[in-house]
């Protein structure tokens, strides 16, 4: 096991690599030639621009105001400087709300900690069962750590009542604040659902398995249908193309286009020799031939091709797939739709509400019923095979965590290890950045699999991936971490027991493993946020397309990569974090600390780079939330059977009863929060569509909704040039606000643009 | 253990009392003076009279045709006689899908059973396992029953294949039924419900938890509310108004009425003596007054008083319950109401398919929100003791299974116990019957449980009952008696076990339960399915009332008991039956037999009774199935894991993945005939409601359906007299079928009644 001295190096090591990266972001941001990396935002709210080039030419590329670089650390500040309802307006409500599941992490965890230093660490610290305990379990080496722990009070000590009572407060106090958030981020979306501006989607229902008709073409079954069953409400309807094709040729023509810059910037700068390039892949093998002359030949081929698809695909009556978006003269009547069923075959004329456009996953609008079934079952099992096979690789990492481990398995190893230095930092560095490697390529795989799953909307796609993820971080970070390493200890222990004994042998190795995890939140919390506001790859990208791609000014904005909250990626790490701290609460509360620091510090960080950096894909006005109330319930429900596991193996088998109260207390209180809240979150109140109508009747009399949802839900290849037709329908009277990009990823129509100027202080750094 | 004989003399008794009550039956229903017993259902269809006083007078209560006597068992075949969709239209789709039931079990077990007797009962009689271990288990004694069971093949024999292959094959094969079962069961569903006439309830909504608005009354905010927010398809509401006390003066006055004509009977038998009673409780003390003029008197007091508190209720703002009825113009708009979420917070104005005016349950719909969910926790909390203590005394009970065990707690009856005969009844009879009475008391605790839960239909009550039975006979009956049966033999053993070890137990257990098992199916079974069919307690009790109650025709009519179905307590009784089934079809295939005479002469019984007798009280076309479906599914799911437990243990562990996969399958079936069918009974398509609301406004353009709800949904207290009114707004062109008694047993406007001669020959035996 790790000693005190071994997490001090870790948190040395990890600490100052923190600190670099955060130097390093503090250098890098002033310098105005990284401007487009690190305040992307506001550049694509039209209020930022490249810098001008007044005065001398170094000073484009480097800030030479050496006063800025003393106040190295002032972003922190302004980071926290925005007050909620502007950041709402600023970075949209899903961002906002995002942050704040890491206040709700300082929330539940401070006053957590502070009551647990003052009741728990000293009754744990002079419980004294090393000493007597020392002969009997001479296979496991206890750390200094574990004297704060729980391990270090004896079995069936009176004292483990001072834990039963924490687990209780605890869990009110966990409770009370997941309620009162609940109620909040509630609040602040139906409150920002009501203050929206018209959107598309507000009108629009997504139509799926739309049955084959043999005298009716899609179009017109869908038209026809609606006109019937909803007669007075229907208003139009868009069919989806199968564009996919098309796309992957967009797509194509997009990277031969880059290419082609690439040679003729090449060839401006030096005019005498024309660029080359060779026919095979990539251009590594193959004939070689005129670069230039090369790709203009491959465009215009394309292009020629992409016409005559294009020309297909809205030709061809194949082309269309049994899925349309319809839309209704009012809000009601698209509530309406969404929430009711329309034909007694359930697998038929699926309605749900249409997703925003720019959130709409198009290639999976086509698949059928019975395929999306057996391609669901498949995932399952897929999902199933992942998450318990990657459990062979943790367990290899996880015996590095254990040095006397490596040693009794490469034994002429044992001089080298033994050197302090490098024992120290095997046992405190490398497990947690292995593991984590391991963690960066599995969300990509999860994705994948939840697009085989079917979802029509990215926001679907993200959740469902965190959900997976989720899962698999708790299968094989937290439960396999534990069991794993636990068992190349005790294996033959646990070969004689059976399976259903897990939570007694998961609640034995948790204080074990406090040492591992406080390293593995230093490594992933704390280094891997620092590393986050760094930006890293993203800059190094933007620069090598500025130095080889970029033209004009339109190129430059098109290098410039703001990125987005990685949901599938961060909510489910974020959630590791509450369960371990809810875990570790009553067992070893000194791991307390380091997860504090860790929410506060993202909490900064996410802060900031909401302001200045991330530019949201879609806005789901924080339809998230029920899954990060549930799976911090799930959390806390763990916590209570680990320690009821834990706390049957110590002799305090009198406490099951009271102890198994909790998990039905807080199972209860899920139920009643679900009931209460959770409808907000998936269902469209008729009385607030109303409003909205009736407002919208009266303020704007002429609209015409015809014209307005005309374009708004037509596949981003047929959209190239017509994206702002849809912004004329406003009356002239209403007013937009100018902003000079606002459609550049994805079809904003309609998403709220305060006023710039308001805020641009931010800026003054 | 019972040995073959014990079984013998059980079966015969059954058998015997089985064939008594048949006998009496055949003998009872041919006396014309019980004809209102055994044929109530023609009575209240208005085509069966009180036989007429043509010929002696004694014939008027004794049929003395004895050739009748003589095809005893005629009623057999004329119970099979009716075709399906006739005894739809005669006693309702709940009927005749519920006698599905039963030819379920058939179409189960049948083929099951022939393959079972084809290749396990073989393959265990050969097993000869008992030869081996005659020494080592001498604690537990077998019976020669378990010669055919898996107890005979001996611990990780090559013969265990042949249990695995049949596991699958009987999966698949139940499956296979229930899928087809499920399609058959909502197509009647969705035929049943597009071919019904207008009923009330399919334009009306039940809107609860109205808020409370100081401003407005009840009645104006729904009002308001439902103009707002449904404009184009609200039409009227209704008001519930709290009539419970009401209700209860009602009750009172008719058992006084009832009193007053028992004495004016007696002293019209004897003119000379006016009767006399007693004003103490129930007459038995109190000073001694003349009868008569007594509940004359009171009767008039409690007139008054009665219209009071009616004029109150109807005046009082206080009395009206924040609930209504909401009625629209079209199915259209009120399958969308049912469907959706009126207001942000799903607290308020919850809005739920009305039931039929005759299935709604008036005392409950006053309940709110927070009160509701405080009540189910308190009512799971009752549900858990109930059933977990209720274990005490079947664990008693089955002591007696083991004439052994009672030997040694009370010695000195040994010598009477252990002769023969005595040995027999004891073991074969007592058991079953003794289980039997504890659940006879039962169902109607569960059915108060499920009133205090708060649901406000009778359907929905009697469902909720009928699940706390199932979780009741589960835990009980099948487990209660397996684990608690072997835990008197085997405590030792058992103390040492974890309660996770329970499947393994159970599996264990389960082959030496069989002939317990077979006992009980005999007893309540056979025996008790006779007995249902001899109606003895309706009997006496319409002779009694014959006696003393009965003045005039209508008398006559009111003292007829049809009864219905007893849904709460008939579905889970069955569900045992197919779990033990199933649980028995791979261990002890020689149970089988007894459970198909169940399902067969159940059938057969019931499919009598619900062409005879029952008169049900509401029709929810069908809509239980979905429950009956899943607990035959968890059934199917308990018969595998029993398995799993056993195999386990008889050290064919490698078999388990192959019996792992059954559950999982099993599950996936569970959850794909959940998306494919289940929306079918809980949803109401728009199309569907859109067809039958074109076809009648093209058919009946005059309709006023503001007169024809007007009164559908007031409280029956307030309904007196003015029940057929709302029949009157039926158009001249309107073919209404004659009935004289169709509102007797409720409100019955609408309901499908049929041209009665067609299948009057039913009665010609």
């Amino acid at each position: 096991m790790a000693t005190v001295s071994d997490i001090t190096v870790s948190a040395a090591i990890n600490s100052l690599s923190a600190l670099i990266f955060l130097v390093a972001f503090a250098i890098l941001r002033l310098q105005p030639i990284n401007d487009r990396v690190y305040f992307p935002k506001w550049y694509l709210k039209g209020i930022r621009e490249t810098p001008s080039t007044t005065g001398p030419f170094v000073k484009k590329f480097v800030n030479l105001d050496f006063r800025m670089y003393l106040r190295f650390l002032n972003w922190v500040p302004a980071a926290l400087r925005m007050p909620e309802p502007e950041l709402i307006d600023h970075a949209g409500l899903d961002s906002a709300v995002y942050i704040r599941i890491y206040l709700l992490g300082l929330k539940i965890f401070f006053p957590i900690a502070l009551l647990a230093f003052a009741v728990l660490v000293p009754v744990n610290y002079t419980g004294g069962n090393f000493k007597t305990v020392s002969l009997k379990m001479k296979d496991i080496t206890f750390g200094e750590i574990d004297k704060f722990s729980i391990s270090n009070v004896p079995s069936a000590s009176k004292r483990l009542i001072a834990h039963i009572v924490m687990a209780y407060v605890f869990t009110f106090w966990t409770m009370y604040i997941l309620y009162k958030e609940y109620k909040i981020v509630t609040d602040m979306r139906l409150h920002f659902l009501a203050s929206e501006n018209r959107r598309p989607d507000q009108f629009t229902v997504l139509v799926r398995n739309v049955p084959p008709d043999p005298d009716e073409s899609v179009s017109e079954h869908v038209d026809h249908f609606f006109r019937v069953n909803h007669p007075d409400q229907y208003l139009s309807h868009q069919v989806v193309y199968n564009a996919n094709k098309l796309a992957k040729m967009v797509a194509q023509k997009k990277v031969l286009h880059n290419r082609l810059i690439y040679y003729t910037n090449k060839h401006e700068r030096k005019p005498d020799k024309r660029p080359t390039t060779k026919t095979g892949f990539w251009g590594l093998w193959g004939k070689k031939i005129d670069a230039i002359n090369y790709y203009a030949d491959e465009i215009e081929k394309l292009s020629i091709e992409e016409v005559e698809e294009r020309k297909r695909v809205i030709g061809d009556p194949k082309a269309v797939v049994p899925a349309a978006f319809v839309s209704f003269r009012s809000r009601w009547g698209a509530a309406v739709c969404a929430q009711t069923q329309q034909t007694r075959n359930p697998t038929r004329w699926l309605t749900d509400w249409a997703p925003e456009p720019r959130d709409v996953y198009w290639d999976n609008l086509a698949i059928p019923f019975v395929e999306l079934n057996v391609r669901r079952l498949l995932m399952a099992g897929a999902l199933f095979g992942l998450t318990f096979c990657f459990i062979i690789p943790i367990a290899l990492v996880q015996t590095l965590a254990n040095i006397e481990s490596i040693e009794k398995v490469v034994p002429f190893l044992k001089p080298l290890i033994n050197k302090g230095s490098i024992k120290s930092v095997i046992q405190g560095f490398l497990p947690g950045i292995v593991l984590k490697l391991f963690l960066l390529v599995l969300p990509m795989i999860l994705m994948e699999m939840s697009k085989i799953e079917g979802f029509t909307a990215l926001s679907a796609l993200e959740a469902r991936s965190a959900g997976k993820f989720h899962l698999f971080l708790l299968v094989n970070v937290f439960l396999g971490s534990i069991i794993a390493g636990t068992a190349l200890q005790q294996l033959k222990e646990f070969l004689n027991q059976s399976p259903s004994e897990i939570p007694k042998t998961v609640g034995v190795s948790i204080p074990m493993k406090a040492t591992f995890f406080i390293t593995y939140i230093m490594v992933d919390g704390w280094a891997g946020i620092a590393a986050e506001i760094l930006r890293l790859v993203p800059l190094v990208m933007y620069h090598l397309k500025n130095i080889f791609l970029v033209k004009t000014e339109k190129d430059r904005e098109e290098a410039m990569d703001p990125g987005s909250l990685l949901w599938p990626v961060t909510e489910p790490r974020m959630q590791l974090y509450f369960l371990l701290g809810l875990v570790y609460s009553t067992v070893t509360p000194i791991l307390l600390p380091f997860i504090i620091v860790f929410f506060a510090f993202s909490y900064l960080v996410f802060r900031h780079q909401i302001i200045n950096v991330y530019h949201q894909k879609y806005e789901s006005a924080a339809s998230f939330w029920p899954d990060v109330h549930r799976r911090i319930v799930i959390g806390l429900m763990i916590s209570q059977f680990t320690l009821l596991g834990l706390l049957s193996t110590k002799n305090a088998t009198n406490s099951t009863p009271f102890l198994l109260v909790l998990p039905i207390l807080t199972f209860w209180f899920h139920r009643f929060c679900k009931n209460r809240f959770e409808s907000a979150f998936r269902k469209f109140p008729l009385q607030d569509a109303m409003i909205k109508d009736t407002l919208e009747k009266a303020t704007e009399p002429h609209l015409n909704l015809k014209l307005y949802l005309q374009d708004a839900y037509i596949h981003p290849v047929f959209k190239d040039g017509e994206i702002d037709r849809s912004m004329d329908v406003y009356d002239d009277d209403y007013p937009v606000v100018a902003t000079r990009r606002s459609s550049r990823k994805g079809s904003q129509v309609g998403t709220r643009e305060g006023s710039p100027d308001e805020r641009s202080g931010i800026l003054a750094v």
